[in-house]
């Protein structure tokens, strides 16, 4: 019975190859995230958990990883992320740790007239990495529904013009002692588009959107040129990804638009 | 400008169509979910709304299904399924109505030896319907992985046999009156695997499922009459679709079983 | 040696119940399909196969269907539907089955103004089910990109309209000796948005488009009632789903209108 | 009407933003793909394509995308990368440009007993970019379905062992001179699993696939660098990024590793 329950991951490896990421993918778990101006929210979230695997050990302990997240249950998983990494490193006796969650997270949305409120859901994700004696860094993803409205249909046409919902995609990495809070950072990125996008519009407001579209038209060049200038102008922000998909409302496929820079 | 806020869906349609369903799809709202033995839950849901409309009229009015998800975020939506329809026959001043909330519920399991515990997701679904002076029917949905081991692969080796995820999804009708708890229909139909899964198992829980499985082998066809048996007893259940989908290690693509029966 | 190979799901089972479905799901397979006034076009499909199974046996031999896929793979899989159902029927030694599969089709389409020719893919399905002794029965599916501009928009608004990409899913039942080609479908039902969509517009046809969605604003129920008036009168098909979705530019989720008739 | 199509997109933009990439995404296109020691095969593909864009330009002409796509699939795209770069850079007055296409190509594979065969597809993609007065780069991209069985299973019970599918991704990076075939990528890759999977497998080949996984256990970290270590063998390639997750029978998440490295 002992040898049957013998610890094969921990035998020795002759191949020679340290892995550069091994763990566990697409693992529920309920997530404690910190809220502006408000208490935390709990969302289901999709993780993910590695580590880097020195290359004399034949395999990581994968239920090690599944362990701290059930631990960080009861603890605030999603405010703590730093901690996290740190219990991965010691539990797993590892030099390096990355950890990443996908959300869905709830903001309240005020139309612009009518002045009604209701719940718009945002795709957000963190990213932590660490390494023994080395940085923390911190990865802040928002995905940002907003209306675009063309300005070549625009100028072409006698009168309307093609709109459509676009998504725009943006990851900000910034420093271990700033902060940035996801309702600022959308905030931020919704007004690039032509319109935000609302769950609640009333007859008021859907004339409002309409004309302030019409009014302000855009190709995925101007938001995302509009984007990359807001992003270099926070202090705080150190690096990003930012990416636009336009559903073309006159086609079947999408216009699209990306920059990553350092700053 | 009052001309310009016109009712446009109030206007008369003189095609003498009659809409079966009309609405919105894939909103996000978060919803109150009740547990067996515990507090309520609250899930992420992705929520599609519709009422019939009658041939008269030109379009129904979107914006109140959104009113109506914004309101009953401060009740209890998802506990009173009927209470939502009703508000929304009497807001949309319609004959018939039907709602479908899909979401992640997370259920504490318990691995079978070491009996360490960790949450798991389960895809669920509430759909509602209700007609002026007819029924209410409530259907609840629930996806199940469990693992299963080919009998034919155990039988005809002289070592091992192959196993893999299955994923089993089953919706049921009950009588108004009558209650079944998420965690019990997910009791029952994850017995009818070789094994169930877990997210957390330490040594000796890997030995048990793995043993465990291989002594109870099992087709998808095996677990489907499982099943199926299982429901037919059950006496609050009044109907039922059921389905297996099983992700063979040995191939690229699925075996599958389905069965639907009214009892 | 021989034990070993037994045919397990030949044993009996005494469980007592019939299965309705039991096969293959997510199998890949190019398949020949024939086109309107042209050659056939091979796609890649993704196909369901499957039979009723009788009480007394305990399993279906799932490696047949591959066996058929595969001889049919040198013949017109896809223009003879029901030749491969017989095949299933006699090499499973079935009473009933079905066969489903989903494609991407290419049609050729012109810019309205510039003529300009490109390809456009659309996701179309064939479903067909025998039963030995009985009828046989065919559905094709088809999936259309097209504009919709809303009406209320448009008439609430000083200038401009919110548009969107909708897609409409249509599935059709006709008489084995009828033939309805997925081009004549695919247009029928293309015009009943408020524009169609095209992969390649230059400029002339963008101005072209935009205005005739402005000048043809519809709801989704509007787009729905004109595909149900058109399909009733469609002297060929028996039965009919209609579904439309629209990706609102002015939300995150989608408006949405259902029908089901049989003729 | 000569104001009216004025070309909005030439006009000056004053932002100073250089755009890294902009294009069009998810166009459905045929394309055409090389074969080893046979014909071409045509495939369905989804097809991104992008420029670099000067910070004095507004915006990039987008329909010139699709002109290009339009003409080259009366020419041999998907074999000739390069061909369609160069037309991109000329026709759209780029200096960088990059293009993807994701496709399903498909393999004949003979049953290892049996030595029946059945065609499998595999998930493919080719990426190419090119600079003006700059080197082409070219990635192969092929994902790779196998059977892993886990190792420590297999170790710690008295009998079975937990088995599943899992999927292999890699991307080589390769000289503009040098060809490999996806086939012996492919080939290659296959032979790191615990076994091949097969869509066509009779009952003497279930048996011996059954048997080779239990005789070759394996965990994603064994995969992981018995293909980085094939990668780096290989003198064509110049780069490489290996991915492996496994689909947990056990679970209801996935075990996962990957290496990224410049040869």
């Amino acid at each position: 019975m002992n040898k049957k329950l013998k610890d094969v991951q921990n035998s020795i490896d002759d191949r020679g190859v340290e892995i550069q990421k091994v763990g566990v993918k697409n693992v529920e778990v309920p997530l404690t995230v910190q809220r502006k101006n408000s208490e935390n929210q709990i969302v289901s979230a999709k993780a993910q958990l590695c580590v880097a695997l020195p290359q004399k050990y034949k395999g990581t302990h994968m239920s090690r990883f599944i362990e701290i997240l059930t631990e960080w249950e009861h603890k605030d998983l999603g405010i703590d992320i730093k901690g996290c990494l740190i219990d991965i490193l010691n539990k797993l006796n590892a030099q390096k740790a990355e950890v990443k969650f996908n959300f869905k997270y709830f903001i309240k949305k005020t139309a612009p007239v009518s002045k009604k409120t209701s719940l718009m859901g945002y795709d957000c994700s963190f990213k932590g990495s660490y390494k023994i004696n080395g940085n923390y860094k911190f990865v802040l993803g928002v995905k940002v529904p907003v209306t675009t409205l063309c300005p070549c249909s625009k100028e072409i046409s006698d009168f309307g013009a093609h709109n459509q919902r676009a998504t725009i995609s943006v990851h900000v990495t910034y420093n271990e002692n700033d902060m940035i809070w996801i309702e600022d950072l959308i905030e931020d990125i919704e007004k690039c588009g032509s319109c935000p996008v609302y769950p609640l519009l009333k007859r008021a407001d859907e004339k409002y959107v309409t004309e302030k579209a019409y009014n302000n038209p855009k190709f995925v060049e101007d938001v995302l040129r509009d984007i990359v200038l807001i992003l270099r102008k926070n202090k705080k922000i150190t690096g990003f990804e930012a990416e636009i998909e336009a559903m073309e409302s006159i086609h079947n496929h999408s216009a699209w638009a990306y920059q990553k820079e350092e700053l």
